[in-house]
């Protein structure tokens, strides 16, 4: 057997997240199908984690077991021809036996979009967040400062029943901001339910004046959700990549 | 009565061109009727043109005449909010009383966009042609050379009834490239049905190698549209902007 290693993008708009739902349209189900239609195998598909409804990815990474004698570029390609147009199969590579998309990861980079002009973008309006006000970017850049390093994140979580710990490292954590575009990038080790929506939505009302800075390092220390502010919509958040010790 | 000035933009994909037609979903329609809701007016709004069903529009803009109290903020504000999602006014402005956007229109630029990757692209796929065939950038720019200037486009145009004469002045047309993604961009003083279109099919067939650089102008000269190469699908294309001498 071969251990396949599938990268995807895809527009999350009409998909109920990643993991497969009865009666749900999920990326996994309609993954799962293009591969029995081109393989003839029914096969279960393993991603780094699940992305919600409404969440996008420009790489996520799964892998999954196949007899197939096709080769990569024509699984790829196949792929893509029996797949819909709002998923795409980047690139498929053969791995080591013992690789586990979810397992293995060792980190993860997120991006949210916030488009804060006061006229709507119609292109652009299923992949960012509107903000009904104006932001300022660089009170949300420092404000983020504190977020970044070893913490407990208990305050940025939705609750999950069998989480052992909310700590995680967050390594990177940028403020970009070009016009009337706002993007956060967040990388780390690992995130929790709802993690970096709600770090968007806590940042976004410190960029409209509603809190002051120093609000973050408060609501971090707390460990308590409903000092945070509100979870951002999905359709802003990008799953960008997941990294591997490869 | 003011006269009122709207420069509009617009995702093309939903909407079944711009002119108001029975049992359509049209964006003359959707402007109009945004328009009766905040100011209590049935009015009939004047494009400088129209646009094909699936063609969208960064700067298509328009004029009406209203009574109108509402400052213009204030009216682009409230039309937004009665707007759906896809349709945006960018901005209002108070002209002169014989400001007409469709006759006094001394020029348009359009855009054609055109994703030649080996993958497709899930999020802008509404907003390109997907071309099936590598294209060589630079052979299509040096074959669109011989379109510059004052010419008998005819072989360019899907017969139109009515139409005097197809001698239109192009005055700018450049092939620009980045990655994956192609784009013609195309000013003229008017345009032809299709003709944008047509160019872009046209050029694709240079582009993938099928014709030569040379065939371009044999097209031209002709002056028969079946010579040239098929018109593109109209989700690639782009109204960007109408000029006018203010």
């Amino acid at each position: 057997m071969r251990n396949l290693k599938l990268v995807l993008s895809y527009d999350g708009s009409d998909f109920s997240g990643w993991q497969i739902q009865p009666g749900q349209r999920t990326v996994q189900q309609t993954l799962e199908q293009a591969i029995l239609r081109l393989t003839g195998a029914r096969v279960r598909v393993n991603a780094s984690g699940r992305t919600d409804s409404g969440v996008h990815a420009l790489g996520q990474v799964v892998n999954f077991h196949s007899a197939t004698q096709l080769t990569c570029a024509v699984l790829r390609n196949g792929l893509n021809a029996y797949l819909p147009p709002d998923v795409v199969v980047c690139s498929v590579a053969d791995v080591a036996e013992a690789f586990d998309a979810n397992r293995d990861a060792q980190g993860k980079l997120y991006r949210y979009v916030i488009h804060a002009g006061e006229v709507p973008n119609p292109f652009l309006r299923r992949f960012c967040c509107q903000s009904r006000h104006r932001l300022d970017a660089a009170a949300m850049r420092r404000a983020a400062e504190v977020l970044q390093g070893r913490h407990d994140f208990h305050s940025f979580e939705t609750e999950w029943p069998n989480r052992a710990s909310s700590v995680r490292t967050v390594t990177h954590l940028s403020v970009s901001h070009m016009g009337d575009w706002i993007w956060l990038s967040v990388a780390a080790d690992g995130f929790l339910y709802n993690m970096v929506r709600t770090i968007a939505g806590t940042l976004m009302n410190v960029g409209r004046g509603y809190w002051p800075e120093s609000k973050v390092a408060e609501i971090l220390h707390a460990e308590d959700r409903t000092q945070a502010g509100p979870t951002a919509p999905a359709q802003g958040l990008f799953l960008v990549r997941v990294t591997y010790d490869e």
